[in-house]
């Protein structure tokens, strides 16, 4: 791996131009494109699909392979072998790419393994069953296996599943010219990097250097002169939803990894944060409404196991509510309309304590909340639901006033929808930001909660006060 | 602009170290640094601010004005004048940003824009007023006002406002040590920078060469054979959400900007996209429950403003639900039982439409749902729908029995439940690929009719069907 030249260009091939035709507006493979590399695979015409695949961007090979049905992926694996470099595999869905390594034998996925940097191997080896991984870890040469067998024993998404082992560290009384002779000569270093880091006599980072800066700089000026000292340093078992939001706070191109005692063990670049910054923020919605990851990729079954647990919990919920309503049924049954207004309370309630709920999960999602700031946020969501509820409590108020001609009906659902509304203000950022504080995710557990909270007091609120003024 | 040196480390100053006690271990301000910070601010000890301040990177300086009540954040912004350089308000919140800038005179403005390249400036720049914009340009030297004005023609989240101007392009001709010589010895070059761009007498991109292969690469290569010819091209009127795609999907670290006539007009860096994908992923979770860009910044009368509307056109669907209730008020009066237990049948839908309905959004997104896949989704999504529909209507059905020994209410909520959740499961994914193909964001206006569907559905195949079988 370290000596690979996946990414080098000593010589330039006929590379790419002419994508555009394959690409819709909205630069996904046309349908066009995708059905016609099938065509040629059923025809039994491999070499006629890898002529139209082989322009394509190793992204966009990915992506083909997402775009066909299942039952026609290993096919596809089949037709399209040669060009299914580790590129294409890093760039795939998790869950295709399962599909497509299950055709493919131990001492092929090795050798595509070996083409990539560390952590795109690890990426594509760490999800296989333990047998095969064992299969494809005997078949890569002794220094690939030990720099993957490594990056295995850190904890799964941590900094050390991410960084790549291949960098370059060079002394600080080195002078800039000692540097770009160091990179032109030495034989075996990598070939992609953005930054140097500049280490101590016990490897402890002690600064970095834009190579920019490097080639901008005259050759004679000490490295400690131009290298910035101030740098970020990531822990090698720091959680990589932490690494994402370092590399996004301090606009970072590449950082350097550290091992409990401080030396440096690898380097992340920010091409393997920018996925895992889409996600993070991307899972927050999926995790809100129960979806699990959301993957459409993933086995139905797997989807239906993952989404059934979280209706069946709000099932839960929904019984406890609606045994809320069952306090009423004598009320109900002597004024049925009741019955009709009821879901208008809870429903609105709920919109209400989602949109404070989301705001919320996104602010300590991207620490913009903080204890610094929870009793500011906390009284000014209260004031929104103050003004919310207001506004919509007079606006159903007169509603109804003027539908029904009942002035108590009126004023029942008016001052019914002003409670659920702050009930729901509160419950949207008093449950989150306590579900955080006690290191649960808060975007996992808050809205069944919440709903609970708005269905419970909008039928309690409603029928209660109706029972009072009313019946 | 084009010549500053901000980011350059010419000679290094005391910089960092010892941040940590600073930070809790999520890496954000402690209350108590706050809290001192404001102290001294309060004291009139602006020094002992500006002391305490002052090792802060520019991202935690932002942070820190961010967490401090608006009411204070011009007192703060006095005391910390001397250390608010350009990087600190371009790490800004917009909102607070416009704070502390309505606290400092033009030519101050325009003295920290002049530090920044043009797409910070410009960040800055283009949410002023009017008037205040063009008091800034005034006090602008003519290049770097020409620089923003060009920028500021260019439509709001287009390409053109991202990309900055300064970057370097040389002639494919070139042999590398020619680059290598050209750097070193031209003056006014930016020190920031990446990958040089490779162009053709007309100045059109013709490749890329990453700053690692020109130092790894001997002297008299020539640039052509090192460069690399594929390469993403971003035209100067893309929309930023687009862009942010391309840079994740082809792992670009910075990209060339051209202009209708294909020219190479300015280049974009992977760091200024970084907070435009995490935004971009992070707002469907706020569009889907309406509140906006659920900016905790943002004035709270504009908050109100925005959420409440939201509230207003849920009220509608709400009502429009309730009547189909209004249909079977008789059914109610007679038998109150069906009151309790028909929020369970609606509220279920609604959890399971909204499951179905994050995870297209998310698919449309991020481009993998696309016209080569809608059929096989909605198709997933129906047997979904199905299974989890199924199973939750003999959980509940069963559980009915149990409770009230009455066989057909039993199968009157067990249909009902599955029946809501095929309707649920269809709206979650047709409503958003419907607007999606009608170029309607399907974030922002999905959610009202999926819950209509559910709700309104809900309760008429509960209703009815116990109308039928029951009343």
């Amino acid at each position: 791996m370290s000596d690979s030249d996946t990414e080098t260009r000593p010589v330039s091939e006929d590379e790419g131009e002419g994508l555009e035709p394959h690409h819709d507006r909205d630069n996904r493979l046309t349908p066009d494109f995708v059905d016609a590399v099938l065509d040629h695979v059923e025809d039994g015409d491999a070499e006629g699909a890898r002529e139209l695949v082989r322009p394509l961007h190793p992204a966009d090979v990915a992506d083909l392979f997402e775009l066909v049905p299942g039952d026609r992926r290993e096919a596809l694996a089949g037709a399209l072998a040669e060009l299914l470099d580790g590129d294409v595999l890093a760039e795939m869905n998790d869950w295709v790419r399962d599909e497509v390594l299950r055709a493919l034998e131990p001492a092929q996925v090795a050798a595509l393994a070996t083409e990539l940097d560390t952590d795109d191997a690890v990426a594509i080896i760490e999800d296989m069953d333990e047998d095969e991984q064992r299969a494809v870890l005997r078949a890569l040469d002794p220094d690939d296996r030990a720099a993957i067998e490594e990056a295995l024993s850190y904890p799964e998404e941590s900094a050390g599943r991410l960084m790549q082992r291949d960098l370059v560290a060079v002394p600080e009384h080195w002078r800039v010219g000692d540097v770009l002779d160091y990179l032109r000569r030495t034989d075996g270093l990598t070939n992609d990097f953005w930054e140097i880091f500049v280490v101590d006599e016990r490897h402890h980072p002690v600064g970095t250097c834009k190579l920019s800066w490097l080639l901008r700089t005259p050759a004679k000026i000490p490295l400690g002169d131009v290298m910035q000292r101030e740098q970020t340093l990531i822990p090698v078992d720091m959680d990589q939803e932490e690494v994402a939001l370092r590399f996004q706070k301090y606009a970072l191109i590449s950082a350097a990894v550290t091992d409990d005692s401080g030396r440096l063990v690898g380097m992340i670049t920010v091409d393997d944060v920018v996925h895992i910054i889409q996600e993070e923020a991307g899972e927050d919605v999926l995790a809100l409404s129960g979806a699990g990851d959301g993957d459409i990729n993933e086995p139905i079954l797997f989807t239906v196991r993952t989404r059934l647990l979280w209706l069946v919990v709000n099932l839960g919920t929904a019984i406890i509510a609606a045994s809320v309503v069952g306090l009423f049924q004598g009320e109900i049954a002597k004024f049925a309309l009741l019955a009709v207004l009821m879901p208008i309370v809870s429903g609105m309630g709920g919109n209400a304590g989602t949109q404070t709920l989301a705001v919320i999960v996104r602010a300590l999602a991207t620490n913009q909340l903080t204890s610094s700031n929870t009793w500011r946020m906390i009284a000014r969501e209260f004031r929104i639901a103050a003004a919310n509820g207001g506004s919509l409590g007079l606006l159903i108020g007169l509603g109804t006033f003027l539908l029904y001609h009942n002035p108590m009906l009126a004023l029942t659902i008016g001052m019914a929808m002003l409670i659920n509304n702050l009930i729901a203000g509160l419950a949207g950022v008093l449950i989150p930001i306590g579900l955080d504080s006690a290191r649960v995710d808060p975007a996992v557990s808050s809205a069944v909660f919440v709903t609970m909270c708005t269905d419970c007091m909008g039928f309690f609120s409603f029928l209660g006060l109706a029972s009072l003024l009313l019946v």
